[in-house]
This record gives C-alpha cells, structure tokens and sequence, in this order.
C-alpha cells in the first residue's frame, strides 16, 4: 500500500498519495473542477506543450542567471520526458476548469517539480529543492505560460487537420479526373438548370477544400504568436531582463514550431482573436465539408425515386425494418461533426467576448471547444475521404439519359433561337412531356439535326462553345 | 419659418424647433445614437404601447392622491392620441440604443407633456405646468416603463404571429386532404423507404405548425408578466404604496392585453428570460419553416432531372439566361427569413446573458431583434401561404409510377418473406435494374398476383395492415 | 483465447470474438465511425431506456400475438439485464453515427438477441431461435425505437437536472434570508443607482433559477411524447393493428416515464421540435447562469481595488505567480459550462433544420449535444451550490458605507425635493467629492436631519416608503 | 396621369406605368417578395455596382464582337447614370428574395434597357430595340452578374470600415499616449493583480484594433474574385470565347476595385467561403469592440460605489428617475451593434451552408446580413470613437491610491521575499485590512524603506525591472 505525503499552500495543508507525482494544487482542482469527465491528460499534444514551454522558461532562465544548473538541469529532464509523453495519466483537470488555467498550469509545475526531485534523489513534495512556482514557474505565470502552450498543442493539431484537408482535396481530384466524361445535368435551385460534368463537380469540391488549407496557414501564423514574459499581465513584472526573446528563441527552437514573440504583451496576455479566427476558420470548413456532404446525399438519392447520378460505398444495412436499403451514412456523420464544430464556434465567440480588463479567464474552454473541433473535423475529413469518396462510382448512362432527356438543354440554343423562342419551347415541352429535340428539330424544325448534333455533342457539352446561327 | 424654443437638463440647454413636440433629451439622443438609421417610430406598436403604459400609470397616480386632475387629464388626452396611432414621427431615437431605454422612454414622456401642455393651453416646454419626469414619469423609471411597453408590444406582434401560423395551418390541412389518395415513396436520409400519401406529408406540416401555435401561447404567458411599480431597480423607490397593483390593473383594462404583475420586482427588472424564451419559440418556428421549405423544394425538383412530384406557382421566369426555368422563389424566401430569425436569436442570446446587476442594459437591441424577426417571419408565413401552398399541385402518375418501379416497396412483404428473403430480393432487384413484382411475382413466384394486389392495394399503401401469408 | 463466430448480413460476413454479444452490425459501425470516440455505453440511461423501448416491444408483440411467448421471455429477460446497467461495454458505437442511430438500434437488438439466447441454451448468433431484426426489432424500426429511446434517456437525465436547479434555488434562498438585512448599493449600467439589500439581491438569484424550473417541466411534457409503432416513417407499415397503443402503455409502466402516444405519427418520426424546445430552456437557463456567476463574480471583485460586497469561499490558491490571490474559480468554470450549453443549442438547431422528408438523420448529434449539455450543466449547478453559494459571506460594513457615501440615495429625496433639484445636488456632489448628506442636511439645509434620518433608516432602505416634505 | 404600358414575359403580361424604368419582372418581384420591406435602392453601392458590372459586360461583348456599337453605347450611358447613383428609387426589389437574386438582376436588367431606350429615343418597353435579357444580361447569368455586384459592394463597404477601425486605433493610441504615466491596478479574474498603466491599457485596445484591420486586408482578396463569365454554372455556356477575362479586366478599370478572375468557376459560381470569411472577421471586430465597451463601463463605474479609474464624456441624463445619473450610453450602443453583428454571423453560417449543388440560391440574405453589419459597425466605430473615446479623462490620483492600497502589489516582491512569505503576508493583510507597506516595512521589517521604494517607484510600477534583495 501506498504511504502519503502531506503538501501545503496558503490555503492549507493537504495529504498526497506518495505515488502521484501532481501535488497539492493539481489535488484542490481535481475536486475544485468536475464538469466534463474529461481530464487535461486526455490531450497528450497539450501536455507535451507544456513539456516544451517549461523546458524553454528553464534554459532562459538558466541562460539569464536566475536558476541554477542543478535545477535547470531537473527540469529539463522532466520536461523532456513529458515531450515523450510519459505522465499523462498525471494531469487530472478538467479540460473545463475555473482559474484561467492556473489549476492546469500548476499541474504541470507540480508534476514536473516532482519528477525532477526524483531525478535529484530528493523525495516528492521536498519543494525546497526544487518548488513548482519558484522554479519551474520561474519568470512565468499562467497567464503566460497556459496560453503558449495551448497554442503550441493547438499548431500541432492544425497540422494534421491540414494534412486531411490536402489528402480530402486529392481524392476529390482524383475522382475529377476519373469523371470527367461523365455528363450530367447541372442544377440550380434544385431545378434542372445546364449540362455539366461530373468531373467538373468533384474539381470543385477539391478546389473548395483546398482554399481552407489556405485559410488554415494563415490562422496558423496568428496561432504561433505567443506571449511568453509577459508574466501575469503583461508588464513583465518578475521577469528578468531580457527573458521574453530569450525564452521564445528556445521554445522555437525545442519544440520546432514557428513561435514569435507578440508585439504587445498587454493585449497579447488578454486577446483571444487569434482563438476566433482559427474557430472561423474551422467553422468556414465546416461549412463547406456540411454542403458537400449534403451535396453527396442528395447525388446519391434513390436508388429508384432519386437522382441516383452516384453511387456512395455501401458500408452497412441501413434499416432495422426495410431490407436492402443502404444509406449515406459517412456523409451523415460528417455533417454532424460539422454541425459540432459550428456549435462550438459559438462557444468559442460567447468565450472570447467575454474576456474582462486584462485576461480572458475564459480560456480552459476555448481550449476544449477548439481541441475538440479539431480532433472531430479531422477523423471526418479523414472518414469522409477513405469510407466514402474514394469509393464513389457514376451513373453515366442514366446520368446523360436525364441531360437529353431534359428541358433545360435549351439554354444551349439562346444565341441561336433567342431567349423569347426557347422559353416558349420550354413551356410547351413541360407541357407537353415532349423533348427539346424532338420540339426544335422534328416538329418545328427551328434547327437541322446537324446544328443540334453539334450543340449537343460531348465535347460541346463539356467545354460549350459560343456557337450561333 | 418655425421659432426655436431653449430647453434645459441637468447637462445644459438646447435649441428645440418650436414644432417638435420631443425635447432635449430626445434631441440629444437622436445626436448620439446612429446606428441602424431605423427610428422607434417605425414600431407603430411600441408606441402605442407607450401610450398605454403612460396612461395608465397616470391614472394610478390619479387614484393615489398624487397627480392633480388637470395634470391627468392632460397626460391621459395625449395618451389617447398615441394611443390612435398619432405622432409617429416624433419618435426619432433609433431602435439601438445606449441608455438601456431611457432615450425612449424620455421620448415618449417629452411628446406627451407637449402635447398635453398645448391641450392645457400652454406653450411646449412649459414644463412647470406639466413634467416629462414629475409628471408623466411620475412613479416610473424607464426601468419598468421601458420593458413594460415593450412587452405589450411584443405580445400584439405575437398576435398577428399567431394568426399567420393558424392560417398557415389551415391551408396545410387543406391540401392534406386535397392530396390524400395522392400515393408516393416515403423517404429516409433521401433514400427510398416505404409508400405514403402526399396527403399525410401535408396533414404533417400542419401539425407541426400547430404545435407551435401552443408554444407561443405559453410564451405569451411569460412576456405579458409585467413589473410597473418596480421604479429604479425593483424596490419600488419613490413609488406611492400600491401604486404598483393600481397600475397593473389599469394597463389590463386600458390595452385589453392580459399583463399581470411580476411576484419578484427586483428580478423582474433585470430578467430577459421571457425574452429568450420567445425567441427561442421563433427560432423553432423558424427550424419547422425551414425544414417545410427545403422538402417543398425537393419535392418539386426538376421537373425533369428531380422528384418533380409536386409543382408550385410559377409566379416568376426563374433565370436571366436560362429560358423556361421556374424557380421555387417563395420557399426561398421563407429559407432566408428563417435564417434571419435564428440569428436575431442568437443576439437575443448574447444581449440577455450581457445583463448585469440590477438592469439588463440590452434591451433595445433585445427590441430590434424581437420586433423584425416577429414581423418579418409573420410576412414569411403569408408569404408561404398565399403565394405558394394554396396553389401546390402534385403529380400523382408520375409519383405512383415511382412507387410502383421501386425496391423499397419490398419492407411491405417483409411480415410474408422475412427480412433476409427480402433484403435479397432488393439486392437482385438493384443490381439487375428490375422490378420488384417481377421479381417476387413472376420470377420467383414467391408470392401470388392475388396476395401482390391485396398488399399493394391502394387502401394498404395509404393504410398498411399486418398482412402475413 | 477467446474464438470467433462468423455473422453475415446482406452486405457479406464479418467474424466476432464469441465472447461479444454484439454483432456484424455493430461491427460495421464501430469501424465506419470515429469522431468522438465516446461509445454510447458511456451514457447509461440511454442503454436502460432502450432495455425498456425493447422489453415494451416484445410485451406488446406478445400481447398481440405475434411474438412467441419463448420468445419474449427472452428478449425480457435480456432487457431486464439491460436495465439493470449490465453491457455498458457492449455499445460500442459512437454517439455520433450515421445512419440516423441504425446502429445504436442494431447494437441493441443484438445485444439482446445475444443475451437472449444465452438465456435459451443457444451459442451467440444463432439467429434462427432469436433474430435481432426479426425478433427483437420486430414492430419496430429506428425510426421508432430510438427516438422513443431518446427521449426516455433524455427525461431521466432532464428529472437530475430539474433537481440541481431546485436545490441551487433553495441555496440562493437561504442566503437571501440570511444577508436579508444587509444594506448594499443598488447598480444599474454599473452605475450607482439606488439601495437595496443583498439579501433582496439573492432572492432574485433564486426567482429566477426557480422559474426555469418551470420551463423544463413543460419541456418534458413534449419530450415524453413517443412515436412507437410508427416504424420506418409514421405509416405503421408492418406493426400490428393497435400495436402502438399498446406498446406505449407498456413503455410507461415499465420504465415509470410518463411517455404518451404522438397524435400525428408521421410527424413525429421527422419533428425534432422537442429537442429543439429543450435545447432552448437549457439555453435560458445557462444565459441565466452564466448572468448570475458574472454577478457573483463583479460582487467579489477586490479585494481591494472592487467591489468587495461579498466574499466568495477561498478554494484554491488563485495564482501561480501572485501570492495570496484568489479567484473565483467556481463563478468561472460555471460560466464557461454555459458558453457550452449555449454552443450545443446552437448545434441543436444546425441539426434541427437539416431532417429531410421523412426523418431527421442528424439525431445522434442530437444525442450528443443534449446529454452533454444535460451533463455539464447539471454537475455546474451542483459545483455553484456546494462550493460557491453555500458558503458566501457579506461585507456589510463595507456595503453600508458605500451606500451612505454615495451619490445615488439623492433619488430617495426626489418627491420632497423635486427630480431637478436632486440633480443639481448630485452634480455638485460629484464634483466636489462632498456627501449628499453634507449638501442637503448641514450646507444648503435643504431638508432636516430628522427628515434625513426618516428616509435613510435602515427599514425605509429596505423598503422604501413614499416619503414627501 | 401617367400612361401605362404593357410588357410580357413567358408567365403573361403585365402593366407597368410608363414613368417606371423598371420592367414586368421587377414588378412581379416586387410583389412576390414582402419580407424586410427594405429594397435593394437602399444599398446606393450595390446599384452602383451593377452599373459597373453591366457596363463591363457590355464593353466586353462589344470587345469579342458579339454586341453592337449602338447597344453598347446605350448600355454604357445607362450604367453611367447608376454609377451616379442616379434612379435608385427603380430600384424596389426587398433586400431578402428568392431566385437567388434574379429579381435584383432583372430590375438591374430593366431599369438599364429602359434608361438606354430612352437615350436611343425609343419608348420604354422596346425592347426588341435594347432588350434586358438578349442584351444587358448578354454573356451573362444572374449567378455570375449578381455575385459579382454584390462582391464590389461589399468591397467599399469595407474599405469605409476599414478607415473607422484606423481611427479608432488612432483614438485609443492617442489616449495611451495621453495615460502614459496613470498608475493602475491590473486585474486578472476581475482580481487585483499587479499594476500597470491606463496608457498601457489604451495601447493594447489600439493594438487589437489594429490586428483586425490586417484581417479585414485579406478578407478583401477573396472578396474580390469574382465569376463574370461563368454564365448559369460556371461552365460559361453561352458566353463567348475569352469573355471571362476580357469583363474583367474591363471591370477592375471601371471600377477601381481590384477585381480577379476566380480560378474555377463551377467551385466560385457556388461557393460562399469568401463571405463567411468577411463575416468571420467581422465577428472578430465585434467580439474585440464588444469586450472594449465592457472594459470602459467597468472602469467607468461607480462614480462611488465602482472602479472610477475612468470618466467617459456626459452625453444625456442616464434616468428618468435618478438625478444626476450619467451612463455609459456609448459603449452600451456599441455593445449592441456588436451583438447584432454576432447574430448576422450566424444567419450567414446557416445560408452558406444551405447551399445546394451548383448554385447558393440564399445570398440575398448573405447580401442583407453583410451590408447590415458593416453599417451598423463602421457607425459604431465611429460613433465610440467621436462621442466616447476622445473625451475620456483619468481620475489619476484615486487609480494610484488604490494601487498603493492594495495587496496585489506584493507580488513585485516575489523575487526579494519569495512566493510564499509574500503569500502569508497577503492573507495577514486580508484579514487584518492593514497595507502591505504597514506589514512588510513598519512591522515585520521585511525589507527597507529605501528598498521600498526603490520597487514602488513610479518608474518601476510603470516598466518593472527584476529587483532581488
């Protein structure tokens, strides 16, 4: 069994299980903080963050003379092994917490604190030789040292939600490609409006996509902007000299991402418009992931009563009740992680507007609305691409039996009939049930067969040319 | 040329031109707010309701001893006047406004004591004789006057609300019965599922449009909950005892609205909650619009290369270029105005949870998002009503051939073949393009022509009994 | 080691571990979806609910005579285990799916059946004795058997929450009681305006959680209205006659949920209005939440350089670098507990809009976003209670004189002084930093210290009188 | 008494009165569409550039051959009296329609051929002379003219946001500049933190203003692509050869927007990504304004009961009730517009992502919801700018009193004392109401005088050195 060691703050004294490397405050929060279930070790990318951001403070501080090679050289060692991510099941937050973080933040302190004292030979809990805010918080505070390391973890996971991105963006063009001599019916308002191609739609939907990777470098610069040495306002109170460049020079350099230094350390240690714009950004792809997939459905829709122009993979049956009916169930769900990332959108916007005076307490739940929109649009992205597209064959046949078949065709005679001749046309084929071919070359003989053959063949419907009289 | 006329408050004086009935601190307010260019006057209704609420707070003073009969008179006379719809362009502040809506409120007791002051024969700004905030807010802050009125103008706009829904309703219903021999496929996430009537489609939107009439009856309950008497800040400060019951009773019988008084004052004069709620009825009156909308433009898709099973009024040529097209422009419509009304909630939202203390400083904006999207989402339901569903036609052939020609019609002999047997013959009927009565019927004869009647006899598709074999 | 049984469906055969009593169905699930990574076993109340919707099932097919009583014996007995919290960890599909919850159905009758003919002497998978489809889904379909599912799971989790509002209600009470004497300065636009007491101040905290209160229980009544029996779309295609009646009687007395049939089955297998309604009263009530917290959290403001007028119990050390702070971390955390819930609606909503024809397929994230928020919201309230409310403390020394050294309490002496006089006071007051008192008792003798003494009594602060010269 | 003349279209004919320049389908609109009752000539640049764009049209297909020099001619006068900003009152369409803007485009298409008509001394209606279908939309569809009129409009509107954002941050920077040497107390949590300077705290709400006028840069580049040329679909059938190119270039010269061509034109002739991204960044904008306002009126509160660190400028009476009351009416105004800024953004999220296959059919809502907020925020902007911002004064000596008063600045004594003497030194000054001054120099003789104030000085309260024992 176990012994404890007892641990003290200013509130009081508590007992710590000796096996657990967090400490007295990380124990406070744990009790403090019980709203998700989900606890702070549940994101590993934010966890090594703080590996990194502990690590940079240490060697800078190190480097500036306010902390000794012993210490230094404990720190980095823990630090070094929370970047390999050992310890998570030490961080026991919650995602959603009060405190701005400090509760997340002194979880690190602690943890680390305590893993170095081992490295030392000292037991847990003698802070004397090695104190969670003296030392491992040296210079720091959380309001500097929680927002860098959520940036941190947040640039990692927009990596990988790019990398999605790109390889959704490629299987649709792949999938341009393999249709683009399929001809189908282009709509408008749900009305059959002019022929286009498959292909031509699935282009689309890569080119769509690939301007959110776009989008999402740019949040990514915004993102990397952090605030270290600005302590807990932003006045640099407690930090040495110099600590800020000196501190983010290292970070870059440990953690390999891009980070610099805000120019202004006041608003940088409040402002949260670099959350709302990656949250738009999301929220942006979302939207075009939601309109896609709607785009998918309703391609697919039949078999027998539907548009039936594209077959999705079928995956499983999809009815307890109706036999042999199967659904567009990846589009399905990635509609509704896109309708989540929309909703917490939101959470992010009511989060950041309500920052006060010089911090954004705010921030712990910025962090779970944005860590998880990420983590959520990416395994759909991802879903979508390798369950779905890369499956989806073509109707070619009922596909072009609808063009020829359709009224809408005669917009393809406007410059040689005018838009007065052809809306009549139009209306008497509705009418009538009777096909624009057989109104304009047979009955009414507007146009020869050759004229139509040559409005009408693959080629000029694919890439329509101006062709008049 | 009109003369000019110097009033003062307690930051200075201003010239007034002699024929305004508004004031100083009308004039300044209209200087300090510019932000949507849409005055107050353009809610008839709001100023009515001023009308009551200034009436009858002045007749409760009457009744408690501590305004004279002459003042009342007065002050009863312009009330009357506002009341008939009268001085609508006297209210010039803009709908937003700081102040939480002192400016309107000191708008309305401003054009009041002038008009009252020239029934009693005296100049305008002779406020000696009668006070815009010793006599005409006498008992009141704009704190209970302000939400007051509000609220009774929002229950009138509800009103007309209420009657569109009805309306709308009806006409639903009417085509449920027009429709209901009218056989089609049921769809489930666009697939093909089982066969219904277009009658059932339609009884179904009105219901739902039914049950939100309920909801907005129960809205009505909480918006009508009014807290006359609560003065600054719910105390009552300044108020003469009873003044608040005497008031309430007053309003009732003067507006014919059924406003009682709030049991909580102090809650009462910060709380939006009734507010929220009925925007929140709207926005889900907005969902079920919506959702109509989109069916109604699935369903008429097409007319070659979609659903085509219904057709709605052409009432416009749908394309600059594409001749013949016609478009589903009035659910269209409805969509838009449905989007309005959900974002209007969403700053309904943000503007109650900005409430602080003892005053929710919102309530304009409260106001402007209320007041558009009742009026406009009520415009949507006439619109949807009269230029749309009344005139909804369904193309029955065309709509039971599909039924016929589909494989979802196999579920119905699933109590006679099981589900396996069934699923199979799905499959086979996809993959060969075949009918699912040749199938079951002619090919496999694993049911007879007789049984294949009863089942899909038209009583049993509208109908479904439990057939077994 | 564990050996392998092979299921098919008609999409092929997959092979499962013998000892999983889910199968090929929930398989295929597991494996088409990973957004969330949270599996439907981690909400418990939806397996039970679905323990119910199944054993009601099978009772009213029994009743009706197509079910064996064998048969049902088995699907009970499965269910009876299901209710009891047993194979929590055999749901394993995620609670976000496509499929419209297919799957979530599909991983239940499976379970069931499994269970079942474990009970029958059978191996797992032996279908012909017990069929998950055939057997335990029969009468049913998703359609029916998971919203009904749903909304049981939904009013359980709504009962825990209607009592974490009630007891925070009572909390706020009790401290309104006991802070009923303490003299405080009422703001409005967080501007000094006139007194009021803290305990009037809590008293309203508590009106206004208690009229939510009210809101959810007209919330259950609509969430309580099940469709059972409607099957794939509402038409009851392949249930017995009078199957639904009977079904939903059965439902209510096994689970002790006050379920009632939908009038209008059609409808009610699309509508998601009560979702959408529920979704809206939990939003008010975080909007009123997250009011109240930003009040706890402006009272507390200091402590020396704020408001000071309460003091939030000390929970944790507030700081990582400035000592001997504390922070109102419970206010904090609850508020951003709401920013969630107000997300979610909005997630609800995106859902809501987007059913199509015959159902609503985005109801898993439905699912998701309404236990979540249910969750999350109820653990805030009962966070706020236990380490917040309960142990507020007053400053009412502090209170007082700020009360009396204020600018404000001139509009107590309005109706002996006159609403221009009291102006002229107060700006000269602000301007010379003198107190009110010292203007109009001892420099200008404007009224009489008895006089004085007759407004500002403690007992006229508290309630005031209508006090003229 | 006007005449009337008679004009058809393929649903029939219609009367228009002759002094109308608008034709049959501006009529039909008109009466179709009653919603916001606000019409497209309230937006006097969205009909300016139509003009632009109609004229660049017409240029181009003069260009490629395939318009007569006479035609031209007309059309170009025309458009050169809209870019006037002539005949707006033409202009009748409501802002919310259906058809996708079709309406808008045919009243642009009408007003045009008619103005042109009469140029070429023929009556309105002649169409066959100058026809709004074969010749002003010539090359042309409503789903490339219209988009790319709106895209120009919302151009300018940003460019006069963009210049109150500038000024804006020029006001704050200067009230830095002015507050450079006003000591403060920072807050954290609404907490007293550490101080700062009121200049410090200005310059940071300059520098967040600042970063939004970048964004606003780079939502213009998406803003400007536009698909002229990509006719109905983007495939630009019946556009003549090079067309594309050659209306642009015309475009970006007549209109001195620098217009591009978008790449692909199927993807750009549907997809919305650019104006979720203006709105995105204007929600940012509000988010950053809205949390300002916050900041003002709480340091603005009081004037004894608050923080009063600030004064904003008197502007109105702030109550009907209570004298002397001023409120921050300005930053409350700008509150709302923020918050309807915020609601827009989510109607525009709703209307993007309903769009469906090759057409956005909700932009007149994105259209409504776009030139809304840019309105209501660039007045809001000004308005905090010209009403509030320059007139702000300091209460200097009361903000630095409360620093020396408070026990966050124990914090500055970390590095001489340690985190937790300094932390027990807190608690004693909490609980004892003594001043840390009294506690670490007089009676515990922690540190020196001299040491004191050597930390203490204004110098180091304002730019904090690292100052050890």
């Amino acid at each position: 069994m176990t012994g404890k060691r007892t641990e003290h703050d200013f509130l009081g004294e508590r007992e710590i299980p000796d096996n657990c490397y967090y400490g007295i405050q990380t124990l406070r929060a744990k009790e403090n903080f019980d709203i998700t279930g989900i606890s702070i070790g549940k994101e590993p990318l934010f966890i090594k963050a703080f590996g990194y951001v502990k690590k940079a403070a240490a060697l800078a501080n190190r480097e500036l003379g306010v902390l000794s090679p012993e210490k230094t050289g404990a720190i980095v060692y823990a630090c070094d092994r929370l970047i390999a991510g050992e310890f998570l099941d030490q961080f026991i937050s919650d995602l959603i917490q009060g405190g701005a973080g400090t509760s997340t933040n002194m979880n690190a302190n602690e943890v680390i604190a305590n893993v170095g004292l081992e490295k030392m030979g000292k037991p847990k809990g003698a802070y004397e030789f090695l104190h969670p805010n003296n030392d491992v918080n040296l210079s720091q505070s959380t309001n500097d040292a929680y927002p860098s390391a959520f940036r941190i973890a947040l640039y990692l996971k927009m990596e990988s939600f790019a990398q999605a991105l790109c390889q959704l963006q490629q299987a649709f063009y792949d999938k341009g490609k393999e249709f683009k001599d399929v001809i189908k019916m282009g709509r408008t308002q749900l009305q059959d409006a002019v022929p286009m191609t498959l292909g031509q739609e699935f282009n689309a939907f890569a080119t769509t996509i690939g301007e959110d990777v776009v989008q999402l470098r740019q949040a990514e610069k915004l993102i990397t902007e952090v605030n270290m040495g600005a302590t807990a306002i932003g006045t640099g109170v407690n930090a040495p000299a110099n600590y800020a460049a000196v501190c983010v020079k290292h970070l870059a350099e440990i953690s390999d991402v891009p980070v610099t230094l805000a120019p202004d350390l006041i608003e940088a240690t409040y402002d949260t418009g670099a959350f709302v714009q990656l949250s738009g950004t999301m929220k942006r792809s979302a939207i075009k992931l939601s309109k896609i997939c709607n785009d998918l459905r309703l391609l697919s829709s039949g078999p027998r009563c539907g548009l039936h122009e594209i077959n999705l993979p079928p995956l499983q049956p999809g009815s307890s009740i109706m036999p042999g009916k199967v659904n567009p169930v990846i589009p399905e769900v990635v509609n509704q992680a896109c309708f989540y990332v929309i909703g917490a959108d939101l959470t992010v916007t009511l989060a950041a507007e309500a920052g006060q005076l010089q911090l954004n307490v705010m921030e712990p739940v910025l962090g779970f609305a944005l860590f998880t929109s990420l983590e959520y649009l990416t395994k759909a992205c991802n879903t979508l691409r390798e369950k779905c597209v890369v499956g989806i064959t073509a109707n070619a046949e009922h596909a072009k039996e609808m063009v020829m078949n359709s009224i809408g065709i005669v917009t393809q005679l406007n410059p040689i009939l005018g838009y007065e001749t052809c809306a009549a046309v139009a209306r008497e084929a509705l009418a009538s049930g009777k096909s624009i071919h057989n109104l304009v070359v047979t009955e009414k003989k507007l146009i020869t067969q050759q004229k139509w053959d040559e409005v009408f063949s693959l080629e000029n419907l694919i890439h329509p040319k101006f062709i008049t009289s």
